[in-house]
C-alpha cells in the first residue's frame, strides 16, 4: 500500500473559548480538522445507513464513527487494508473514529467468555468464533485506518456490583496500556500477517469507565490520565441509568481529564443529553438515534420529536422543522414525508436521516457559537425551554 | 388551489432530426422540455425508489412517472390535488406522466371484475372496493396534474385468443373516446367533488392494444389516429412474448401512428429493447428495471449486466463501470458497493440506483446524439457487441 499519500497533518487538539465548564476547540486529524464540540453520525458497517458520503457532506458532517466489530467480521480488516484503508473504501475523506468493538462483543452476552487475555466470542453472522485481545482491537483499527482509535475496554453490564466494576475497570486500565505497547510496535514497523497500518497518524484514545460511582470513576480517570493518551472517551453511560445519573457521573468525570486533551462521551444521545454533557466538558459525541429514529419516522425539532406517521400530519404543508435549513425542510413538506413513511418508500428513509442528521449538526454549530460567544448558558436554558413545550406530544 | 403560479408553456412536439426510422425530437410540457428519445425513471408511489429528487436532477433526468393506482389509494388523488398536485407535494418540478391505473388494476387478477362501464376491483392495501371507470381515471390524474396523463386501457392477459384481443382493443378504443370526453369537460370547468385540475396544461395520450396480432394492432392505431390524441403509446408488449416478437409488433405500429406525435413504448425494457425499439421509431421509455434491479444488486453497464454479489468483486476497487461518469462510479468501488449489498445497507441501493439510472439516461444521451448525427446504425450495432461480449457471466 503507498502511504505517501497519506496527509501529513498530525493529532493536535486546541481549545479556542471556555464558557463555564462548556469549551468549543479543534482537533487536527490526519484527514482534516473538527470544530468542537462536535456530533459523529455512525457509519457501523462503513455507510452512514441510508445516506451517501455526499449527503453527509452537505449535512456538513466533519467526522463519521466506523464499527471495529462489523467491519472486522464483515467485510474483514485485511480486505479493507489491502484497499487502502476504510477512507479509501468508502469514500469518505474527512476524519474517521473507530471503536475498539469491545461494545458490541461485550453486548454479544451469552455468546463469549472473558479473561485477562481478552475476549472469545461466537459472531452474530455465523455462528464462526473469534478472539478479540487488546492488541487484535489495535490491530484491526491500524488495518481500518481510522484518525482516532479506541482502547479495548471491558463494558460491564448496568446495573453491576461496586466490586465487578472496580474489577473490571482495573482489567480496562491494563488493557489500555497493552493498546498502547501494540500501537507503538506497529509505529516501529510491525506489520499485521504483512500489512501495515494504512493510517501512520492514527492515534487511540483511552476509555473512563468505573459505573455509576464517582469514586471509580475518578480512579479510572486517574489511572488512564497517568498514561498520557491523545483523547479520554468516557464510556459505560447511557446503558439504563437515569439522565441524571449520567449527568451527575459525566460532570464528575470530565474535570479530572487533562484539560488539554478532548473529551469523548460515548454513545450519547439526545439533543437535551449533549447539551448537558457540553454543559459539563465534553467534546465529541456518536449516537445511533438520528439515523435509527429517522428510519422509524421520528423527527428531531427544535420543539421536540415529530413523528411522521402520525395522521395529524396527512395535510399538514409545513416542513418537520420550519426553521431548518437541510435539504429535506427546504423541499418537502410533513405531508409527503407522512406517506413516504406510510407507502415504505426508502425515499422516506433518506430524507428523514437527512433532517436528522442536519439536526444534530446544526444543534452543535450552534452549541459552538454559543461557547465561542460566551451565551451557552443562555443558549442551553432557550433550548431545553422549547424542548419542553412539547409541540408534538398528543 | 391557486392555478395561476401554473407554467404557461402548452403540450407540443417537435423532431428535429430522423436517422433511418429514428427519430430525435423534444416534448414541451406545461413543466419544462423533454429530448426525446428519453427514457422515465418510475415513480410508482410518488418517489422514484432509493432516490432523492435531486440524485435525479443530479442523473439527468427529465421527466418522471407516477402511478395512477398506488397514489389514488395511497395517499388519496384529492390529497394531492389539496396540496397543490404531484409536483408540489414530491418536489419534482420538472414533467411528469401518470399511467392510467389500469396495467396495475388488471394485474389484480381474481380480484377485479370488468364491463362496459369500467373495473370494479378490491385495493391491495387492505381489499376496500373501488371502480375505476374511464372517467375517474381521468379525474384521478387531474388531480395528479401530470403533465401527460394516459387514457384508461384495457390490458388482456398474454397470451389471449384473437377474438378475446380484438374485442378488448374495441373496448379500449370506446374508452380512449370518453377519457377525452371527460378532460374536455374538465377544461371546461367540471370539478371533481369540488377540486379542480391541478395542471391545466395536461395533455392525454391513447394507448394502442392488440397484443401480438399485426392487423389488430394496425386496427388499434388508426381508430386511435382518427381521434387525434397529442402523443401515442403503445401498450400490452413487455408481458411475457418473445423479444422479436415484440419488436415486430412495435415496427409494425409505429410508422400507423401519426409521425408529428411522440410514440411512447410503455414498460420497455433492457437497454437493447430501447435501442431496438428507437430503431423502430419510439420517443418515449419507462421500466422499473433500472431501479427494481438496483435493488435487488444488479448493475447495467455496457458490457451487460454485473451482479455485485458476486464474489469476484470482493477485492475488485474498479467502479461498476469504468467508463461512467455517475456520481457512484466516480467515487466507490465495486468491493465497496458488494460489501454494502453483503451487509444489506441501504446506502447500497441508493448508490446502486444512482448508477442504474443514470446509465439509463447516458445511454438514451448517447442515442440522440447518434441520431442527430447521423450514426444512430452504428451506434447500435457497437452497442449491441459490446453487449454481446457478455463480460460479467461467468
Amino acid at each position: 500500500m503507498d502511504n505517501s499519500k497519506q496527509p501529513a497533518m498530525s493529532f493536535s487538539f486546541s481549545v479556542s473559548h471556555t464558557d463555564g465548564a462548556a469549551r468549543a476547540g479543534l482537533v487536527t486529524t490526519p484527514h482534516g480538522t473538527i470544530e468542537t464540540p462536535m456530533f459523529m453520525p455512525v457509519g457501523t458497517q462503513g455507510a452512514v445507513k441510508a445516506m451517501t458520503v455526499r449527503m453527509l457532506e452537505d449535512a456538513g458532517a466533519a467526522i463519521i464513527l466506523g464499527n471495529t466489530y462489523h467491519l472486522w467480521l464483515r467485510p474483514g480488516a485485511e480486505l479493507i487494508a489491502r484497499r487502502g484503508g476504510l477512507h479509501r473504501f468508502n469514500g469518505w475523506s474527512r476524519p474517521i473514529l473507530t471503536d475498539s468493538g469491545g461494545y458490541q462483543v461485550f453486548s454479544l452476552a451469552n455468546r463469549r467468555k472473558l479473561d485477562e487475555q481478552g475476549v472469545e466470542f461466537r459472531s452474530h453472522l455465523d455462528g464462526s468464533r473469534h478472539v478479540l485481545t487488546p492488541e487484535r482491537a489495535v490491530e484491526i483499527q491500524a488495518c481500518l485506518g481510522s484518525d482516532i482509535a479506541m482502547v479495548l475496554d471491558e463494558c460491564p453490564p448496568h446495573p453491576s456490583t461496586r466490586d465487578a466494576i472496580q474489577a473490571s475497570l482495573a482489567l480496562t486500565t491494563r488493557w489500555a496500556r497493552r493498546c498502547q505497547v501494540r500501537l507503538d510496535q506497529l509505529r516501529d514497523g510491525a506489520t499485521i500477517d504483512g500489512l501495515r497500518p494504512t493510517n501512520p497518524g492514527q492515534v487511540q484514545f483511552g476509555i473512563v469507565q468505573g459505573g455509576v460511582y464517582a469514586d471509580l470513576r475518578r480512579e479510572s480517570a486517574e489511572a488512564l490520565a497517568a498514561l498520557e493518551f491523545p483523547g479520554y472517551a468516557i464510556g459505560g453511560l447511557s446503558v439504563g441509568e437515569p439522565n441524571e445519573v449520567m449527568y451527575e457521573v459525566v460532570g464528575g468525570v470530565a474535570p479530572r481529564l487533562p484539560a488539554a486533551k478532548p473529551r469523548y462521551l460515548m454513545g450519547v444521545g439526545t439533543p437535551a443529553d449533549i447539551i448537558e454533557a457540553v454543559d459539563r466538558g465534553i467534546d465529541l459525541f456518536d449516537c445511533v438515534m438520528p439515523t435509527r429514529n429517522a428510519r422509524n419516522g421520528q423527527l428531531f425539532t427544535r420543539q421536540g420529536p415529530l413523528n411522521i406517521k402520525n395522521a395529524r400530519f396527512a395535510e399538514d404543508d409545513l416542513p418537520p422543522d420550519p426553521s431548518c435549513r437541510c435539504y429535506t425542510c427546504t423541499h418537502f413538506s410533513r405531508a409527503y414525508l407522512r406517506h413516504l413513511y406510510i407507502a415504505g418508500e426508502m425515499t422516506g428513509s433518506i430524507l428523514n436521516t437527512v433532517h436528522n442528521v442536519s439536526f444534530y449538526l446544526d444543534t452543535m454549530r450552534q452549541i459552538r457559537q454559543a461557547i465561542s460567544l460566551g451565551t451557552f448558558a443562555a443558549f442551553k436554558h432557550e433550548f431545553l425551554r422549547q424542548l419542553s413545550l412539547k409541540a408534538f406530544t398528543s
